[in-house]
């Protein structure tokens, strides 16, 4: 119902606002940080020589709010039009897909900020974003509510050319919202990675939204970009005050506010294997992590690299193995992975020898493991043009190959 | 759209979720208690023997939390028919009145926690509210419209039956968010009473509602009650706990939730001057807080009662005041308040010789004054008593008044 123009027209307005709320993060952020001290919502900075210095923690929530304001004024703005001229129908359905979505971002941040000042346990870090999704599954179903998938040509001579999954789509969505706040919330811990990551998965999904603007699902990828631009603004004001050397850090909730912004839209937008495609990196840390999340491997408290003071360098941390109380497989599979470089197995020498230990699994670690030890500022860059090389690549999947098999 | 049985048939679902919900809140506050004190979100309760013992604080979150639950569950169910039945138009507008309410009472509660854990300031608390509740005047602009005010026949022979206040009418309902948010913020202070209020006022606005039901404006107080049975659930949970002696306190989070949502059903409800009505203790308690507010007479940092620990009662707390210091006309008027008994002052005798004291300008010292020293649990039962009459009188102005005058 949007015209070609009016979506311009509105989405250059929304940069505008984009910018203005950007300034404002990066500017409340250093105003707010007694406030946030004075609280006692601060970390140390661990891989740091001073490790006493705090530094104030979930400014997610500046970023969150302002992110919520800037798209309350967009929605004033986008809609007023059709206050200035009542004859039109008011575009009902797509407003309410920006009310949901808002909405549930608006669920998440106060969800991370209740973890960040409460600590919440894993079972209302589970349930609760999926609760808080359902209005958005809602919407999805009220909306638009396909639920088929395009089959790969290999499948289609016994399945067909789509097919629909039905129920599956939905709790297939839902999880969507809870594996994007977590992934991103685990591919964490050194100075500007949670909002750098956040910035360039962001802009990468919003190049695809640009480019899929000319398609027949215009009016999806606008709706998702008119979210992506306060979102990619407010999230570099942060990324800004956030990178290395950290003087303030994101908390969960932002982690929480990032995955939920990401899942509301590749839902709302129909996307969401693409979206998949922006998240390799962090998708390969999770697989990595899962022997140590089910606790395969011994996981320590923080996985986070190790400080190296003579060297102000970081390097892979380590975790102790219990030969005995390993099981043989588990450690049959992990000297294959140690030949393939995929982790590092170490017998302790002088006051450990004998022990075994292996470096904790993360894509942290793994990329020190290959570029050894490396000053933080560096890691966090390299990083980030990890990030950049996986978004180009999952261009490549998602143009020239998926042509071949779709 | 809905037809009267359909409705009933919603609000008998409702009502039953929302008790599930109360039950929550109620077994959920003890259980979290622990993880609020250690988060350092508590207070010390003043009016007691031990002055010591911490008491957790913001408790308003898991009300507020369980409310938003329970809204998305009953939203799945009432709307549930149409997705069973999809050949019938989904009621978008209906729809979106909903989700834009959730929206702004979720932003709220986050204020409010974020007000609990960081102490926020003025201006945030001004400006924020105010943000919040635009998605809601543009759904009250898109759905109903109305800004015409009904005129008292007094004034009809030269304004005529209604009055179009235009954009005044959005500054009123805009004010009335942050209004009912502070009133209610500033009556306050002994046990029960944040949460008791609410309890009575919204059990006060939801039979407003059932009467209403059967008017031409039938779905907007079916809509109000949809929203009201899980809030007044959810805030009788929190009241068993709050009341005297509390074992958890409300904090801003509560009262910032309640104050929305009183709001968004008035305003969506359309019936923003009644709900006023039943306010009308929260209304004299900030009328007469006014000349400390705006500092005309000394202002303690604290208002509430003083404890009197021979007597374990409470009775009514004082301010200093620096005659010299004194503007002529303000100590006049308070001379004639005096007579009136609606204030006292007193001078000083002892060691105070000479100093003029006057009793803290709340409704609770007020009610002391009156009463005479109180036990605490008594005094918060005279308070939830005065709001129930108040409330009786609201539907007699309301109902055999108003029929003179309108
Ligand atoms: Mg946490
Ligand atoms: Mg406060």
């Amino acid at each position: 119902s949007v015209t070609p123009n009016g979506m311009a027209v509105s989405l250059a307005i929304n940069a505008v606002i984009s910018v203005v709320g950007g300034v404002m993060v990066a500017r409340t952020i250093p105003a707010v940080t007694f406030m946030f001290l004075k609280a006692g919502l601060s970390g140390r900075d661990l891989c740091k020589p001073d490790k006493e210095s705090k530094v104030p923690e979930s400014m997610g929530l500046v970023t969150g709010c302002v992110f919520l304001i800037v798209m309350f004024l967009f929605l004033g703005v986008a809609f007023g039009q059709h206050f200035l001229n009542p004859t039109k129908l008011f575009p009902h359905a797509a407003f309410s897909e920006y009310l949901t979505s808002l909405l549930c971002i608006c669920c998440m941040l106060l969800l991370g900020f209740a973890d960040d000042v409460l600590n919440l346990k894993w079972r209302y870090k589970l349930v609760l974003p999926t609760v808080a999704s359902l209005p958005l599954l809602m919407v999805y179903y009220v909306n638009l509510g396909s639920t088929t998938v395009v089959m790969p040509k290999l499948l289609r001579p016994w399945i067909g050319l789509t097919l629909n999954i039905g129920p599956l789509y939905y709790i297939y969505m839902a999880m969507l919202a809870v594996f994007c706040t977590n992934t991103i919330n685990i591919y964490a811990g050194i100075n500007g990675l949670e909002s750098g990551q956040t910035v360039v998965a962001g802009a990468s999904v919003a190049l695809f939204n640009i480019i899929e603007l000319s398609s027949s699902q215009a009016f999806s990828h606008y709706f998702s970009l008119c979210l992506l631009l306060p979102f990619i603004a407010t999230s570099l004001a942060l990324y800004y005050h956030n990178r290395y050397p950290a003087r303030a850090f994101v908390g969960d909730t932002f982690t929480y506010f990032s995955g939920m912004t990401f899942a509301v839209v590749a839902i709302i937008g129909h996307f969401s294997k693409t979206v998949l495609l922006f998240f390799m990196p962090q998708i390969f840390n999770f697989l990595y992590s899962i022997p140590q999340l089910f606790r395969l491997v011994p996981c320590p408290r923080h996985r986070l690299p190790r400080y190296n003071e003579k060297l102000d360098k970081v390097e892979a941390s380590e975790a102790e193995i219990n030969e005995s109380e390993m099981r043989w497989w588990v450690l049959a599979a992990l000297k294959v992975l140690h030949r393939l470089k995929l982790v590092h197995l170490r017998r302790g020498t002088g006051p450990d020898s004998g022990k075994l230990f292996i470096n904790n699994l993360t894509l942290i670690n793994l990329t020190l493991l290959w570029s050894g030890p490396c000053h933080e500022g560096t890691l966090t860059n390299t990083l980030l043009i990890l990030q950049i090389l996986s978004s180009a690549l999952a261009f490549v999947i998602r143009y020239p190959l998926a042509d071949l098999f779709f």
